[in-house]
């Protein structure tokens, strides 16, 4: 997976922080990454507080191939995004003429006030990423990508960004599951599985059901026969162990 | 709140960066380190690599008053949070007496294979972190308290460590929610609101809801009484504005 794009996702929210709201995008944007071939490498939680925002950000577009925010570009006080962005790029945070044009346009007279129109003022330089979804729309800069919090918006402008981004080869994922299994008796095995395929991220996941639980080892990479000849042995261990392998993941 | 203790969440794993799993600890550690007057102040998820997650120890444990780490310490290969905070701490990886001998009597003769052994296997210097949810512990060591990733075992071992904390004053919210009032109609109004309650962080919340949407509005702080006003500040507003208040978040 070397070789395929980098992302980091910046989730920006004192709601998300306080526990108030449960991060609904990370989950979304992840899957859609590795659909993509761009391998989520980080994500992270931020507060609404500008320097954490702008330092964060340098930090972050330095290291990573492309960056998503989310959160905070509405209208209210505590949507500070935008300009913070602005001030990370070092560039005006200034009215964006075709962003304020449509939004001008969609409001009812005098709909569009001082507040609305703070969701036009973006950093100099911004390319819009419009949707249906909203009225506003998010924006890139750079390797930036803003977007809103809400995940229906938010989704829908992911996956405007995504329709322009050169991505890799999709990374997928091959499971099997051994109910009763234990991930202390299958431990060595698997350990000298993932040894022999150097190219794979092998994972192994308890879990807990009502009605018993087991393991679940899951091979994720970019070499689908090797995740699938990768899987076979696993559950060849698994069969070895007295378990009895189910291809896939273990129903909810 | 600048008074109250800090804290930092490290998810490890790359099952939440992959989109395989849905990270449920978040939400739980936010809320309760909240509940204890601890101000959780970022998080972040992070894979598997003993590079990012020994970098990132050291980052954040000279940041913030308080980190906690989710994921990586069962006995399979992909298990690498214990050895990495060694490695952050400069400190060698070995067998813990006390926890080697409890786990070597919880399980049967010949059960206490050499994978499971490297559960028992920590930082020189750490201290147990000890549960009925699990017969391998979790462990503390400087301000750095490693749980483990399953949301039951997470829970009990962060309440084991939450009894030793010294917290700082709750920090509550107050809300209330106006059916149909929109975020940017209530901006200004909203805006000079928390201007004049400094202590608090008032958030605005759109919601979406197939009978109708509207926002809420969530003023935090360690200040009951002056969330409480501040809240009927907003309530107030609301009513100007045409909106009908309602006391509390909006229904699910």
């Amino acid at each position: 997976m070397s070789e395929n794009p980098t992302a980091c996702l910046l989730v920006i929210g004192n709601e998300v922080l306080s526990g108030r709201t449960q991060d609904a995008n990370l989950n979304y944007v992840a899957k859609r990454l590795g659909e993509l071939g761009i391998a989520l490498r980080e994500a992270r939680v931020i507060p609404d507080v500008p320097a954490v925002i702008i330092g964060t950000v340098n930090e972050i577009r330095a290291r990573f191939d492309h960056v998503f925010t989310t959160g905070g570009i509405g209208p209210t006080h505590d949507d500070i995004t935008s300009e913070c962005i602005s001030a990370a790029f070092g560039v005006p945070w200034e009215i964006h003429q075709e962003a304020f044009a449509k939004m001008n346009a969609a409001y009812k007279t005098g709909d569009f006030n001082a507040a609305r129109q703070r969701m036009a003022t973006m950093p100099r330089g911004a390319t819009l990423i419009e949707t249906t979804a909203s009225i506003a729309p998010g924006f890139s800069i750079g390797n930036v990508h803003v977007l809103a919090g809400v995940p229906r918006i938010m989704q829908a402008q992911f996956e405007a960004v995504a329709a322009t981004l050169q991505g890799g080869l999709p990374i997928i994922m091959r499971a099997v599951h051994g109910k009763g299994v234990l991930e202390g008796a299958i431990a060595a095995g698997l350990s000298a599985i993932q040894d022999r395929y150097k190219t794979l991220d092998i994972g192994s996941y308890p879990y807990y059901r009502p009605a018993g639980g087991g393991v679940a080892i899951v091979a994720k990479g970019t070499d689908a026969p090797a995740a699938e000849a990768a899987i076979r042995e696993v559950a060849a261990l698994m069969q070895e162990l007295g378990g009895s392998p189910v291809p896939g993941e273990p129903p909810a």
